[in-house]
């Protein structure tokens, strides 16, 4: 149940004559729908948590202290500064009220005529409260600077270890799921045993670094081609990563992780990227709601049931016979739905009729360490696989083309330039919260 | 008292033959006095409570958004990586014990040969504790960050302002001390003011934010030269900032900000820049504290009344007719007496005397928001003042060669420029703690 708050209104929106679109969630879908009406004769409101747009595919550089964290998020206001039917509310937002077209957030309620849910994806423990509470998750910017800190830390913990196994334990890392996320893990870590933890702790052995990825299916990178999941296994193999397929950690209690087969790893730092699962706001009948707490959308991101309310993005489960469970929840449908909803909105202002969302798969990649990366690609509806240094370029071209100043852009890619040359990693800073175990003050 | 801890040793550093030298703080006269050091016959044993060197002139610009955090943040094992004497600790300092010559600190106890006392200042509250609690320093990039949120926030929040009373107390900001930090911190305040927040923020009226400066003496920048101070006040007054001379800030509860005259200024955003006092460790001999906690030191920098105890930079005072109270507490004395001090430990190994410091005054400067700074200069013995565009052009050229690494001022220079030519300060990311004064979530 919701707590009910004293109804004040959220103020200076001008209640003009214009349709409000309210969007929830500036992600990568919210952010593209807001700007695809900029010029719609229509009021948008965007209410999100944080005041920044998180990139989140390269989260997994900032935890690893390759990037600055403000080089992949980026202030809302300063994104649609120029955009004239732009208003912003830093807020979270509790439920809808569908009958009285208003949603109700912890700074007050506001009317809409239209709604659209892009609250994205939240990290999915499968009700382990325990893991929950003692691993490292890496969905937001705070997440991945609590890792690179608590990463940091341990090192410099591990300098004053007691003994050979609080040493390992503060060493060893242990990272469950063996997606995009895992895998690059895994590979920037890999990167810093080898070319800069040794420089920073030299009395320190860093070969007795383990670096072990759990995956509980008998491939890396499910979904891709063949070709990129062995060549990603082969990639982290040849850095060192120890890859236990067809495993899960049953447990973890902030210091052993207990596999199925039994095995124990020692570890402070588990690091869960098993599952994410939509994260959908109260209020909406409960049918709509599927496995995986994605919210059932028709093919024009309509929640069910619903006139005017819509759902986009990881949040969002179109069922099709392509993708029975609905689109993966990575950025392209989320972008593509996005734009798609806002030329929709704009359509039933004129009375036009709507157009249903096909999804382009432009394909998958993901970068592992060093000159490598794996790279599956849709080029005039052709397949092509590869993998290697060819596809590590095409990784960094389109994600320094994806991010979203041309200042950033910049920055970005001579972070990325140094980072190549020096074989280092600049932000190894120790900055805000880090995961205590409270073995060490 | 000094709790007694388990008195194990810091661990993992050989005892080797050379002698140690132990640095406690890693500001601008330690890491000049580890730097000099590479070469020398000894073990350096660096120990600071963050894993990072601060270049503290710049931290207003971190509260304004201008620069993002990483870019004046070095972590020491970067900078000193290929430094083969070096060792660093992450720990705070709890006390000396100069009779067994060893330093006692959160991880442990160290024995050593020389020891450095480079601990620098702290804000000075002059006893008021309701200050403290109520007020934001600016001495630390945890400082800069949490003003950063603040401000804001606090704009965030005006939106849901429930009378003109609370929309001025969130809106409006008073920076107390007339110093270089206050005066910059004023000008970059004003320059969001002028072409950030009205773009940001439309539903609110900008105008009505004020930004007061107090200042207890009857000038600004007091040390400077007349055109300096002179100046400062004119190009304030011509941004709209309200400078209050000859008066002092009575008193702080969070919200009010009363003044000796009795008139009281409402603001959550008291920035508190007034002075600073030297923070000195624990177990000295108390007579060598002097007013102002500073420690006395004769002119090689030797605490008095000990013969391997040293101190440099802000928390060391070499009392001269010069100088009775010691040398001013900026970045050059330090900078010059952590080099002295490192080639007088060389000369001292070799049995050859020491060299007496003499500080050379560079001069010093302010930028007061775009295009305008001013700056006392001495060249070839000869003193000029200078005030405007030269003036702010030298600034920015002096300070962006003092920063540590190429990279960091490739990507100071490079937002800068984009600040400059595109009027906007791109880092307003509200990211990590902030001041909450309770009338708001």
């Amino acid at each position: 149940m919701i707590e009910k708050l004293e109804m004040i209104e959220i103020s200076g929106i001008d209640d003009s004559n214009s349709p409000r679109v309210v969007v929830i969630g500036g992600g990568f879908g919210g952010v593209e729908l807001v700007k695809t009406l900029a010029d719609a004769p229509v009021q948008v409101v965007l209410l999100d948590k944080h005041n920044y747009h998180t990139f989140q595919p390269l989260l997994y550089q900032i935890a690893t202290a390759a990037l600055d964290s403000a080089s992949i998020i980026h202030p809302f206001r300063k994104i649609f500064g120029e955009q004239k039917n732009f208003y912003f509310r830093l807020t979270e937002v509790l439920s809808v009220d569908s009958q009285k077209q208003e949603i109700i957030t912890k700074i007050g309620s506001l009317r809409y005529d239209y709604l659209v849910i892009a609250t994205g994806a939240e990290t999915n423990y499968f009700g382990d409260e325990v893991m929950a509470k003692n691993a490292i998750a890496i969905k937001s910017i705070d997440d991945a600077l609590e890792l690179r800190n608590t990463i940091l830390c341990n090192l410099e913990n591990a300098l004053q270890a007691k003994d050979e196994r609080q040493l390992n334990t503060l060493m060893d890392f242990v990272i469950v799921g063996g997606g995009p996320t895992g895998v690059e893990l895994a590979g920037a870590l890999s990167e810093l045993r080898k070319h800069v933890f040794p420089k920073d702790y030299k009395e320190l052995n860093i070969k007795q670094m383990d670096i072990n990825l759990v995956q509980s299916g008998d491939i890396l990178l499910k979904g891709m081609s063949a070709g990129a999941s062995k060549k990603a296994i082969e990639y982290l193999q040849s850095y060192g990563v120890k890859v236990w397929l067809n495993t899960r950690v049953k447990s973890y209690d902030g210091i052993t992780a207990t596999l199925d087969s039994g095995e124990e790893l020692k570890t402070y730092t588990l690091i869960w990227s098993a599952g994410v699962i939509g994260a959908p706001i109260n209020g909406l009948n409960p049918d709509v709601i599927l496995k995986g707490n994605r919210i059932a959308v028709d093919e024009y991101n309509r929640v069910k049931g619903y006139e005017n309310i819509f759902a986009i993005g990881d949040v969002a489960a179109i069922e099709s016979e392509e993708y029975p469970q609905g689109h993966p929840m990575v950025a392209q449908p989320a972008l593509q739905q996005g734009k798609l909803l806002g030329q929709n909105i704009q359509r039933k202002l004129k009375n036009k009729p709507l157009k249903a969302f096909r999804y382009k798969d432009q394909g998958s990649m993901a970068t592992i360490g060093r000159n490598h990366a794996v790279a599956d690609l849709k080029l005039f509806g052709k397949d092509y696989d590869t993998q290697g240094f060819f596809a590590w370029l095409i990784w960094m071209f389109i994600h320094l083309i994806s991010i979203i100043s041309f200042k950033s852009r910049l920055i970005v890619f001579l972070q990325w330039m140094f980072s190549y040359f020096s074989y280092d990693k600049g932000v190894r800073l120790i900055l805000g919260r880090k995961k205590d175990h409270g073995k060490f003050s």
